[in-house]
């Protein structure tokens, strides 16, 4: 196994951070690393928005559901799928350009993750913690009207990078029989049940953990309700229509 | 700048490889590598198929729009948003599951790309050359049926993987000015410009380069007619109904 991925392998969410800065410089080299992921036709449909205001991290920290870190990370990020950039540049050229349609938002959402995946690498191995914020689209509309976001540019998560002032275990993941399929889809739920008395294990074992839970169990929030119900709408009038 | 940075800033799609095959062991590694990534809420939506027989890498060359690489790459692997495998263990738990959300199709789309984005670069850290390929959504029922995806799994992108044949250029970027703001989304049209020149430079010098273009000109074929138009209707009956 490589440095590299040892370093991939190692990834944990990190929620606690030292006062420690990261140097602008270094944040800007890790931008640069972000942009030179692959990208759908050379389109680079993302924007990311360095949150530096501090009354702004604390009204984030909120809208996100109360996650604190957001406003003491050393730095808070939010990566938004743009569209706007590349269809008022193609209309610039006098292009007959149709917005709204659905393979233009999985477009745009895929190059942002796939960026901002690369920032997250850049980071961690500079030594550097990071945790993907999803909570940012519990208040989308909110926090687009914060951060000025136009039309056809949408936030999909953040992230919050910093020194790390913890160091918590690597979280299990699936077996990797279940995720690689050989030619065709096959049923794994065997091997779900098996992962489940894996998670049960982990959840009771691991430091001060007294949780009574599993995989299966654990994605309840997912599914009985509708979760982020206003996302339809949300994108439909940020002209993300799904046509 | 450490050999990672160094690694993500040098990367290019590769599309021509020598026979040389990828071991077994070091693809299963690399999936796992993939499963390193973040994942919204632990939920691991993604499934990837590992396509060996020959005439259906054949044919998924063909329905990608005539890219051969899919078939003469040592490997091909199809990525795929896969909610059905978390929203049937949820059911098995007795809970009330909803499907269908708009949410849950960026859940498992993103969740897809940051596994696949690891797995590239666990690729290139070996040596091995990737190159997504956006243009299995060209005929995704197509690729679904060949692959017995069932409902709720949906083929996002595939990659090609093997040992590079070739050595092209790394492609520029749009500056980092136009992509990293400070907290707010700022006009950035006159960044474009300055990249639109930089880009009919790089495709009049680059080795064997005569192209007569730019970026927001080379945008045209993504807007200008109603770019795989059928995404929306695909995706619904797949039982992703963006609700």
């Amino acid at each position: 196994m490589n440095p590299t991925i040892e370093l991939l392998k190692s990834h944990r969410s990190i929620r606690k951070f030292t006062d420690r800065k990261i140097p602008h410089e270094l944040l800007v080299e890790l931008i640069r690393a972000g942009q030179a992921a692959a990208t759908s036709s050379h389109v680079q449909a993302y924007t990311v928005i360095h949150v530096k205001n501090p009354a702004n991290r604390e009204r984030i920290a909120e809208l996100a559901g109360g996650q604190s870190y957001v406003a003491t990370a050393s730095d808070f990020l939010v990566f938004c799928a743009d569209m706007k950039r590349p269809t008022e540049a193609s209309e610039r050229t006098g292009a007959n350009v149709v917005r709204g349609m659905t393979e233009q938002l999985l477009v745009a959402s895929v190059d942002t993750a796939l960026m901002a995946q690369n920032v997250a690498i850049a980071a961690e191995s500079e030594g550097l913690g990071i945790c993907y914020i999803g909570g940012i689209r519990n208040n989308p509309q909110a926090i687009s009207d914060l951060l000025h976001l136009p039309e056809h540019v949408y936030p999909v998560f953040g992230m919050c990078l910093g020194y790390p002032a913890a160091d918590p275990d690597v979280k299990p993941r699936l077996p990797v029989e279940a995720i690689l399929k050989e030619d065709y889809y096959t049923d794994d739920s065997e091997l779900v049940a098996a992962f489940d008395d894996a998670m049960q294990h982990y959840y009771s074992e691991r430091r001060g953990g007294t949780k009574d839970s599993n995989w299966s169990r654990n994605l309840t929030p997912l599914f009985d309700s509708k979760l982020r119900a206003h996302m339809r709408e949300f994108l439909t009038q940020r002209g993300f229509e799904m046509k």
